[in-house]
């Protein structure tokens, strides 16, 4: 029975208690929002990990991506990758790999992971097919779903499922009418299947067949942006509300088969539109968490997107978005690194701390608060234990050699602090 | 006759048509602009460079603050700063030095800078008197006045003078009241002075001898916010709005005199906070541009300040600030280095861009769709072209070895740019 199944027969699942204990809320709390879907979390019946919740009323979530890519394979890399987004801070990973044994990086990611794994069960599809130098054409909806069940069983903890990309939704993003048309994957793949084999997406017509499987395993569904804009031009464009619109539909049919829903969000947004693409999300979907990759609030940065992703998530989150997918400085160029790993979750992190302050999540300033007492109090070692990467701040000041201990080589003598202190406290 | 005089008689000058050129405006409207005071081009009489206007309808400009401090200074290494600031596309930079021979430091910058120059007078003045092992107690209005005549005359285009902070306006700021109390250089020397003094601050009570001189040399006034917030708890509170009261009556004063001026922001405040302090600020200052350093949305993150900063100059930007100072990663911890002035400005930059998008500057669109469009031709060459980095995505991308010319080793064959254009241009 799924989390939420029990949360609508009133009951309060161990899951449900940590997320209450670790978020500081009642466990009743955390169980209404589950039943009505404001909630997800995720944990596959068959895995065993810490708890975490998703959604409103609690702090916004980080998922990093890694994975391997047909030109880059290597399980122990990944392995390294993994250990660096959990050390970095992050709530979740996706395994999106499309090269080399897949099966292998899964198994490693879902046995080494202490946090939620997500994954999107079509590129190993895709993949495969590319493998044997097959078009994606030859794609069958029984493999697909087939490749669903078999991830499932395997232990994932939520997967993306393109389920909104239908055929009017994918005509809304034709060359003619987008800057750059569709860049999702996912996305790509399943419009080009449709087109050319003049049928619906059979995620969305076999809609009931994936909350089967869903159900038996609790499964989240992360409904995925398929149609996202790739572009700041493209951006609240008709081919992404079209497809919005369908994944609030179909969240609703999720949840009315007791299946943990969230929906996946752009993309590339300015930041005037970012709030209304939140709320437009919680209208439609019946106040589904909403996790958002980015989004991006320029085109023009890459080698940095880790920086206008933050910039994109922070504004999301404070307008109440639930969950950032990291971006890291490789995006747009090559698979991230495990320096980018680690870049792009503290800068998730960043974006979802700064949100937490601005919508309010009960002890969202503590930090914050602890980390400025100890700046008035020039107490350097707490300031490295109040910081979120505790690590980098100590090196850069010790590697600086700041003559006396209390201040730095930024002000030395002329330290604000230091001067308002002695005014204050003579 | 300074600017804003000649653009009060209606005429438009050499520096107001190169603005309205650059910006893609009609030279009267820079010029109306300048009249009102809702636009600024710094620049002292003494210097030549390429005028950049900072205000309502421009693009959004980026500071470096560059200098040295007791505890590190080295001329050529500010020159290499200065060349690295400019390189990276800063429209402004800053001298703060506080250590190390401050002249040789300013006149190099002063000589070598192709683009504005500010600086902080009451540095200079702290700066000797703690060389000399004498308090700033025994700073005399005069030694800061002919401090700030010395710096104009020798060429400075604006200067940051901390003249809202009043006794009244400090007490607000008293350690009780605030996490953080005073963390403004500048702000906290003229808070111990005045409470040592018991007087009032003479670059309030002395505004007249200010204006004076500025109209001397046409150096813009930077009205300081001294009283800053340095906690995010900090923010929006009595010290901060008190200064800024003061603040716009000094900027009427100032435009009344034909004196260029600005304004400048906060410091640490929440992403839910920015907007009302900028709509204050403008509604406070007669629309004076609001000239902001960061704002940082949290506290917690040193070694990353360059992406909290980036956060908050980005929402500000959007909500209608008109200069971001940057923030390097060693905010808080150490001087810059030169790679920390490179990535400040680029940081500051994304912020600036992706504000001028959402405030819907004429033009600001341009880069991002030239961007995408190479995006979705897969032309590598124009999208380095495009970036507001050229250098790093080429580097990295290349670093990867992607074995196929058109896409990269993200997604390798699976690119979904790739499987659109396939399907809509087969």
């Amino acid at each position: 029975m799924t989390q939420v199944a029990r949360a609508k027969q009133g009951v309060v699942t161990e899951q449900m208690a940590a997320v209450a204990k670790s978020e500081g809320l009642s466990p009743e709390a955390v169980r209404d929002g589950v039943a009505a879907g404001r909630i997800v979390i995720p944990g596959n019946v068959n895995r065993r990990f810490a708890p975490v919740g998703i959604g409103s009323g609690l702090r916004t979530k980080v998922n990093a991506n890694i994975g391997t890519s047909p030109e880059h394979h290597d399980v122990a890399e990944e392995e390294r990758k993994l250990q660096t987004a959990v050390a970095a801070g992050a709530h979740s990973v996706m395994d999106l790999s499309t090269g080399g044994d897949l099966f292998a990086v899964r198994k490693m990611v879902l046995e080494k992971s202490p946090v939620m794994v997500g994954a999107v069960p079509i590129y190993e599809v895709a993949a495969r097919l590319s493998a044997e130098s097959r078009a994606f054409y030859e794609m069958t909806p029984d493999m697909l779903f087939d490749a669903i069940e078999r991830q499932c069983a395997e232990g994932l903890d939520y997967i993306t499922v393109h389920c909104g990309v239908t055929r009017q939704a994918a005509a809304l993003a034709g060359a003619d009418r987008r800057v750059t048309g569709i860049v999702s994957r996912g996305g790509s793949l399943l419009a080009a299947w449709m087109h050319d084999h003049r049928k619906e997406n059979p995620l969305y017509e076999e809609f009931d067949r994936l909350l089967g499987i869903a159900a038996a395993y609790d499964v989240t569904l992360s409904l995925g942006d398929g149609l996202r804009p790739g572009a700041v031009a493209d951006a609240s464009d008709g081919a992404q509300l079209q497809e919005l619109v369908v994944l609030g539909d179909l969240a609703r049919r999720a949840r009315d088969a007791d299946v943990q829903v969230m929906i996946e969000g752009p993309g590339h947004v300015p930041i005037d539109q970012i709030g209304a693409n939140v709320q437009m999300q919680k209208a439609l979907c019946g106040g589904a968490p909403f996790y958002v990759l980015g989004p991006l609030t320029t085109d023009c940065a890459p080698g940095y997107d880790h920086i206008t992703g933050a910039i994109g998530g922070a504004v999301a989150a404070a307008a109440g978005a639930d969950f950032l997918c990291y971006v890291t400085p490789s995006e747009h160029l090559c698979l991230p690194d495990i320096d980018d790993v680690r870049v792009g979750v503290i800068a998730a992190r960043i974006a979802a701390h700064s949100g937490d302050i601005a919508k309010k999540v009960p002890g969202a300033l503590d930090r914050d608060m602890q980390m400025s007492a100890c700046r008035k109090a020039l107490d350097w070692r707490g300031m490295y234990q109040a910081a979120i990467d505790p690590c980098l701040p100590r090196q850069r000041r010790e590697a600086s050699h700041p003559e006396e201990e209390s201040v730095c080589t930024m002000c030395g003598e002329l330290c604000a602090v230091k001067t308002h202190n002695r005014m204050t406290n003579p």
